[in-house]
């Protein structure tokens, strides 16, 4: 969503930083083609950047096989492919049909499987679509179907235009994990209608763990100008930590980086606790607040 | 939080425009002394223009007898005290011990009642205090028990600083709803960290159906520049449609409001429905999105 692009030494000092608060798991960049997304043209350069020395499992986008033959080179742990959920959604999105989507994966997890690096797919507007409307669980159901049949055993459910509501989440989720008991599903939430932390909460509550945000709540929904992207990280770690929930991440530190992303950035996050800091922290008596 | 007064018969408009949107009870007004706090010095002039026809309840802040007076001349159906659950917050809020404000209440009873006004104390800082930390609920009780021996029988629980958590939201309710089982309670969250609605969802699940809110989440948090104020209306109304929960209010005319709001206030609210819309909007597929 940033049209201007960020120096490739700032991203990875930004990354490193997250690294040192305890990430296991960090999608790092995109392998699609520079001329489609210049800002995302030092991709390689960015994995070869990454300090792995606490063993934190590098994610790459990739869009084709073209995509992935460069993230195999350059060394990622993981590449993640992308369908929609809807034909719409996703002819808007890359211009091919589903079945097209579904067919390329073919040769990238090919060459994922020469390189020894595993797949993830990311099935976009899983709860919803901007043009459809509601998404049958059944469909995302098929859609796993074919995709555990060309060798994907990782998923995770994008709310891609933030239409996921903790009944709908609660129905989608129960489908999926009773027809596919031992599958690998993450979720990918966004703010955009206010509700992305109700919605990890309703998945919690269903024994669900694996969740994707973004630090500071960076990104956006290209269909609401001025709402907010992706569930934001240290709101989502903050929550995590009330609730009991060991991450690994030490979330002062986290807020730091946080507030330097806003810096490279140059405009306000979304992110909340950013701004707040924890609940533990405390004022002084003798401060006097704003109001 | 606005430093600026609102022309009088902007906020009047506002607030006729939410009424028609079918709200049944609305905060409108502070009575205030005008010294302190200019921007409310039109109060009585605000109540007054308030469209009653839908029998909607107006409340208004009433911090001390010589406001309870001004807000009982000016014919308000409800008077809202409010107290700190802590004294150092009570402290530096209105420069008294818990006692102290207490004590002061009598006498703003005794004019409600004299006018024939039921009375609502909002406990402030009940889920925590920014200067000692976690609040018991005993102490919470005790507040309350002291309040319904003065004849006040109808209570907010007030997240000031966005301290709440699911279990402390929990632990804390369900705690005085065992001791005070008929006891009407109302909760009102702050978005300080992100988290609002889900202490909303939390109560929800305790059977709490009685909540505060915002339109377009207007206020602030005097502690955290840039932090939210209190849970959005719009986000919340929605939250309820999605869950089932009949609200009585028009949504996509409230978004209407709330923008108008925007538009008053000149800045960006923090409010996510008001900017996306509810999921139920499509988007047609020749629109391209921005990014």
């Amino acid at each position: 969503m940033e049209k201007a692009f960020i120096p490739t030494e700032k991203k990875i000092a930004i990354i490193n930083s997250l690294v040192r608060c305890g990430f296991r798991r960090m999608e790092v960049t995109s392998f699609i083609s520079p001329k489609a997304i210049p800002q995302m043209r030092d991709a390689a350069e960015v994995v070869a950047g990454v300090d792995r020395s606490t063993g934190v499992s590098v994610a790459a986008l990739v869009p084709n096989p073209r995509g992935a033959e460069r993230a195999a080179a350059a060394g990622v742990n993981e590449m993640v492919t992308f369908v929609s959920a809807s034909e719409s959604h996703n002819r808007m999105n890359v211009n091919r049909s589903i079945a097209e989507s579904l067919g390329g994966f073919r040769e990238v997890i090919q060459i994922a499987r020469g390189a020894g690096i595993p797949v993830t797919t990311g099935i976009a507007v899983a709860f919803g679509c901007p043009f459809e409307g509601d998404i049958p669980p059944e469909r995302v159901a098929n859609m796993i179907e074919q995709l555990l049949e060309s060798g994907v055993h990782h998923f995770t459910l994008g709310d891609t235009t933030g239409m996921a509501t903790p009944p709908i989440v609660t129905r989608t989720c129960e489908f999926l994990l009773q027809h596919f008991p031992a599958i690998e599903l993450a979720l990918h939430f966004h703010n955009t209608r206010g509700i992305g932390l109700v919605n990890v909460y309703a998945a919690l509550q269903l024994g669900l763990t694996k969740f994707e945000s973004s630090v500071g709540g960076l990104g956006g929904c290209p269909f609401a100008p001025g709402a907010t992207g992706n569930v934001c990280t240290e709101d989502l770690v903050y929550l995590f930590h009330e609730l009991g929930i060991d991450t690994g991440i030490d979330l002062e530190q986290l807020i730091i980086v946080a507030r330097q992303v806003e810096e490279v950035i140059g405009r306000p996050l979304p992110g909340q606790v950013m701004k707040a800091g924890p609940r533990s922290r405390r004022h002084p008596l003798f401060e006097k607040p704003r109001a």
